[in-house]
């Protein structure tokens, strides 16, 4: 991966070019490499060893009731807070390096491809942003900074049992303690939360929960709806002014361990705040406005699961391709019929195990050039001139639903494939791709599922400011068509491409005609995975044009990854739009007792 | 699923009148429906709750070498056995009730769906099938009546762990030890047997394996390719010629068992044979026949792996619609956005998860519809009029390779979607959709795999005999078409699936304009899928049709389902026939060095 890593940050997106900004002038081609010698380095000696370990030795709750991991998790969280990836795209107050983003996305990419269940850092370095964007400077002191250090971790608590992802019904209650508390305004809160990742371990000293709740009104109802959603971040183990540990635990008990088909080395749990009276909690933010602020994590969070997808299908694409390589079976297929005589050859050979290491390829790597094209949104929204931030701000918002559901649907189908590649042996848990395959699919539901991903998109992004954010996107599209029309090898490709994003365009527009919403948005998933190839296809049509017409194999690898999803996956687009345009009534109207 | 079987059997493939032939004269619908009542019993009582501890509770070899497995297993065989099901094809003579093959699959179908991996008998039929075609009738007397009896199960050995799929790499020898052993020709087999389900075990005293192995020829050689395999049936535990165990075991030794990502109900073996001298097996059939015997076998048992993959499709179905109906969360999307302070509505009430479970319900229902319409096609070569059991015969050649691949590949994407109506519950182990959907993954694996269905379909069944099968089953869409052309309500679809069928023909001749081999068979896969996506419009569009009108909820939901195919569904054929009629090279021609 990591020449293919190289050439999309330095050959496509000039990741070099960051460093005439002030904020990363210390950095150089250099400084980016050495971070990602060293990250992936740690993950391959402390990290890829251990992931089948920790899909078999799963978390459990010892005698002592405390949360039971291998050594091996606890021994990859050090080496990760010694890689000081933690705090690195922090300045130096934080004990950070100003690493650009996009910097920062690459290195955490060899983590995730390692093990994507130990790899659950990203929730810690979430959580500490977005204490330092909303917290008070205490706040910030006391959390965020041991956060970055390491020696504490952090957790988003947003769904309840009862409420899953309909925050609406958040019925987590707090009540006020004490308004003049150093730490922020302190509240008692009551609730369980379901679904918590890294809610209750021992890897670190104390565990940094930020927390959706409503507070109680003075008549003691809730606010009905988010507009009463407040945040608030509340420890495992209490702590005063500062951030010393006083050796009390605070009231949030380990209600549960969930018991998953995959990602098993992260512990996943159901919380209860307050059996003993109420978990003591600091608000964040104003009140009401707990929403907004979580979003801030929850953007990230969804970019790094979209990595995350995008590291599996590439893990799984590497297995299945060494395996190819070696393992040899039958003969080709030739005019004149097998020659059992002959010996067989690798079964790469075959043009249907190319064709499964390619849909591979084009899905890992261009999902990985999807991710690291956000990811430079995110360095261009917060150290771009004026309108270059805005315009990157804009279209981070209408790319982060595809960036996450893009790679965990296609990653799934990619995944499938590096089992089917092994046959029967990629079925045994003696091969890894099958572990890959059942990570995956969690990708689809954690941090927003996939049909809220498409409400999202058609239901708000392509929809908000008059569709500014779809007609950007539609022109950096067009730049590429542009580009690529004068192409002689890429000009079909180029036509195809426009065709299907007017396509788009005509759906979006035919979707709305009506102007009902539930008319509109009964095919919101659809309408997804065709937003989603028309951003692959173009991605793939600009990767294509930054190789030149180069003709080292790497180069002719990554053309022909592009020719593959023109041929085999843009013409889906027709498909899913279809319905989309046709506003298809069969699954809104269909009813319950027809099933 | 009752109500649908009940439908399918009678209002549409109408197996009652099954009964006016000699065979069948004996039953009735009155005993049909005795039959399926009796299994849905069983499957409901002996199978479905013991899944998950199969799934548990692995097959593991015990301290004395034996295999270990649950007690459920062992009390699942015996209501099995019970049922009469082994035999219930079979005439008198043979302990049967001369069952239509049509029943028969449709009364397995319920073991299938209470649990994929518990109910791996049908093996035992098929082995006592093959042997009742092909075996000497003292073969049939000693090992067939033992496997319909119950008392010996059976195996199929066909892939080696250094050849998989390429049979004409087969190494396992066989040298003649008497020609006159009153079992048939009695050889000395040596050679190792991979994927072997069921290959050993203590669920029954005896177990048959059928071995394909290569006669060494007087030379000391093998002969090169499929023509030099025979066929072999080699006993577990040796016996007289009375079929009387002789308290021997046979030189077949348990080298190692599987341990796989699902279906761990079913004990899959690594298999020694001849490591003391040579294996006993007796020759069945002539010397280098072994393969034509092989597949009488192994055309059954891809029909009997799509129905299975079908039924864990329905498995998921059923669990998610039962979830989605009493799951309250969220509520219905309306122009004046939602008012929180309305209770929640169970979740079957939005639109995309109507579109997930009416996505199950088309794949789990068209799939069932597809197998039962085989099975009816093998009950016609049987024992329909001359013609007509022809065509039969020409038709399932033509259907088997999609009847095993389309449930496999369509029912993993159902039972994903199972998972995702659940969300994070269905991730977890506390529900039953994660197995269905690992159970499920092998599907696309055993029996040949998807790329070998793909090469059988497009490679051999469209061209034999000029195109015969395929003209004789576009003959038959045809008259659906003909007929849903004069309906109002299905003059749409039938004009869509006229012209995909169309599509489907000018493909098929355009792979093979050049008559390359190697330029046809590249895109083998994707002409697969759209020709099961062809065929199961066909069917849904059939069954629609068969609906009358009834304004029955049912009724109403398989109209549904049909429209919902037709929307959702057949127009990705398209994508898949563009690069099939393109020969599209870019698989082909990538090379090793270029991944």
């Amino acid at each position: 991966m990591r020449p293919t890593l190289d050439f999309l940050l330095h050959d496509w997106l000039r990741v070099g070019d960051l460093s005439q900004r002030p904020r990363f002038a210390e950095h150089s081609r250099e400084t980016f490499d050495a971070v990602l010698d060293t990250c992936e380095r740690i993950a391959r000696d402390r990290y890829a060893p251990f992931n089948r370990l920790v899909d078999t030795e799963e978390p459990r709750i010892g005698a002592d009731g405390r949360v039971v991991l291998p050594q091996a998790t606890h021994d990859a969280w050090l080496a990760y807070v010694g890689s000081g990836l933690l705090a690195a795209a922090q300045s130096e107050d934080w004990g950070g390096m100003n690493l650009p983003y996009t910097v920062e996305a690459a290195a955490n990419a060899f983590f995730s491809k390692a093990s994507a269940s130990i790899s659950a850092a990203l929730l810690t370095v979430g959580n500490a942003n977005l204490l330092l964007a909303h917290g008070t400077p205490r706040q910030k002191e006391v959390f965020a900074r041991a956060e970055f250090e390491g020696r504490w971790a952090g957790t988003m608590c947003l769904s309840e049992p009862q409420a899953g992802s309909s925050l609406s019904d958040i019925a987590t209650r707090a009540v006020l303690d004490d308004e003049g508390d150093p730490l922020g305004p302190r509240y008692r809160l009551t609730g369980s939360e379901m679904w918590i990742s890294g809610g209750e371990h021992e890897i670190t000293e104390n565990i940094v929960h930020l927390v959706l709740a409503k507070i109680v009104q003075p008549d003691g109802r809730l606010l009905p709806g988010t507009r009463g959603i407040s945040l608030f971040v509340v420890p495992k183990m209490r702590v005063d002014a500062q951030g010393r540990l006083t050796g009390e635990r605070n009231d949030v008990a380990l209600a549960g361990l969930n018991h998953k088909c995959g990602w098993r080395g992260t512990t996943n749990t159901l919380l209860a705040f307050g059996e003993r009276g109420g978990a003591v909690g600091y608000l964040v933010g104003r009140p009401g406005e707990g929403l907004k602020c979580m979003f801030h994590m929850m953007n990230e969070a969804r970019i790094g699961i979209g990595m995350c997808a995008a590291m599996l299908a590439m893990a799984g694409y590497e297995a299945s391709l060494a395996y190819a390589k070696q393992r040899t079976q039958g003969r080709p297929i030739t005019g004149a019929g097998k020659d059992a005589s002959q010996p067989p050859v690798a079964i790469i050979e075959h043009a249907d195990v190319k064709r499964m290491l390619l849909a591979q390829k084009a899905t890992a790597e261009g999902a990985l050039a999807l991710l690291l094209y956000c990811a430079r949104l995110v360095d261009e929204q917060h150290t771009g001139e004026g309108a270059s931030a805005r315009e990157a701000a804009l279209l981070l918002e209408v790319l982060t639903p595809v960036a996450k559901s893009w790679p965990s649907e296609n990653g799934l189908e990619a995944n499938s494939l590096a089992i089917q590649v092994l046959g029967g042996y990629g079925y045994t848990r003696d091969f890894p791709v099958e572990q890959y395959w059942r990570d995956q699919r969690l990708n689809m539901i954690h941090e927003g599922t996939h049909g809220i991903q498409a409400l999202d998109l058609l239901g708000r992004k392509v929809t908000m400011d008059g569709g500014a954010g779809l007609k950007l996107l539609a022109g950096r599209i067009n730049a590429t068509i542009e580009r690529a029309g004068h192409d002689r090898d890429w000009a079909l490709q180029a036509h195809a491409l426009a065709s299907s994003l007017q396509s788009l365009g005509v759906a979006t527009k035919a979707a709305w005609a009506t102007g009902v919403p539930d008319e509109a948005l009964a095919n919101a998933t659809p309408y997804l995975q065709a937003f989603g190839h028309v951003v692959v296809a173009w991605i793939w049509l600009d990767v294509a044009l930054a190789t030149r017409r180069a003709d080292a194999a790497a180069a002719c690898g990554r053309r022909a990854a592009a020719r593959y999803f023109f041929a085999y996956e843009l013409p889906k687009v027709g498909a899913w739009l279809a319905v989309v345009s046709a506003r298809e009534p069969v699954c809104r109207q269909m009813k319950q007792d027809w099933f």
